[in-house]
């Protein structure tokens, strides 16, 4: 068994979506003084690596407390597309490799971007038609190193996706390494009451 | 497949440890309003269902980040132990279960004093003459109901075990629903920088 972390650290002042809250992270007891170190943190819903809950787009729709909890597990099966400078797409030959239930994991390199200003900048997402076709397949969720489904100011992918209960997991680290076209995936949220959405510790187990 | 959520909700002003930071969450963009719901959350790295890592104890051990990933998941045993009124034991017959590299649960029964002001008085934790059997048998994360595997007050078994860099989860609830000695357990916290403690979505997944 090998496990990736696929997820970016989480830390003081880190870069955030623009408009986000920023992260704040500090001690509040320490071992020299009381014996044991206490944190408090403080970060917005879809800082970091990070999972999109359908209430995030959708009135009503479920959030981090009430989603089955096997939308953020199982098996997912890995894709690449190196061409970020238009919407994501998948051919209709690759797509047969999906199965029903399954997690769609997006390879791009964008993560090479990750503490540059160009991070979250002109990200063109996935298509529509792609959406689409990933719907129709059954998928549970789907997952990719870009911080964002959809092109920067846009929110029809997310919408789409999310309107379906497909759970949308964001800003993935590492994606290349794990090298395994099949792979297990967890990426369990807190259990925040109304949780639109919430930074996961995102791992991939690779068994072969 | 069955799938067991282990984790108290988070949410405003929930009860935490006498001490520990308050939980606040609040909505920083609306649907109604921008298109999309966004939060922003504030808490103490001990909040309610919660992982301690070595950091919180040992000056210099390892954090949240730099913690190896296995030990926040994998093969669990079951052990019941309602007499909570003085720390816990395990007899030896019993300890004979355990597997080197398991992660031990202690259910009491402690999870029915939540929401009360019970839930975090009088906590008589584990014993020490346990902890040191636990480590001797190679475990490599305990888990239980309790809010504490210590006394009120008292930091000796967080210590000894967390100096062998055994992760500690308190504040698990639904124990009582695995139903099952032996089941995967996973708890990864958050990969947050020098995080000596995390909140976790714990589950349990039991395959027979």
């Amino acid at each position: 068994m090998r496990i990736v972390d696929l997820s970016v650290a989480i830390e003081n002042r880190m870069d955030v979506y623009p408009g986000d809250s920023e992260v704040e992270i500090g001690k509040t007891s320490e071992i020299d003084t009381e014996g044991y170190t206490l944190s408090i943190m403080s970060f917005g819903s879809h800082t970091g690596t990070h999972v999109d809950l359908p209430l995030h787009c959708i009135k009503g729709g479920k959030d981090t407390a009430s989603m089955p909890l096997d939308s953020f597990f199982g098996q997912a099966v890995m894709f690449e597309a190196h061409d970020t400078l238009k919407p994501v797409e998948i051919s209709e030959e690759d797509i047969k490799r999906i199965k029903k239930g399954d997690i769609v994991m997006i390879y791009t390199g964008w993560g090479s971007k990750l503490g540059s200003d160009e991070y979250f900048e002109n990200i063109h997402g996935i298509s529509m038609e792609l959406a689409e076709k990933l719907i129709k397949k059954g998928i549970k969720a789907i997952g990719t190193d870009m911080p964002s489904v959809d092109k920067d100011g846009e929110g029809i992918v997310h919408r789409l996706l999310l309107s379906h209960d497909i759970v949308v997991f964001e800003c993935l680290v590492k994606l290349n390494e794990i090298g395994s076209e099949r792979f297990e995936f967890f990426g369990l949220p807190l259990k925040i009451k109304e949780g639109d959405g919430c930074p996961v510790r995102a791992i991939a187990i690779i068994n072969n």
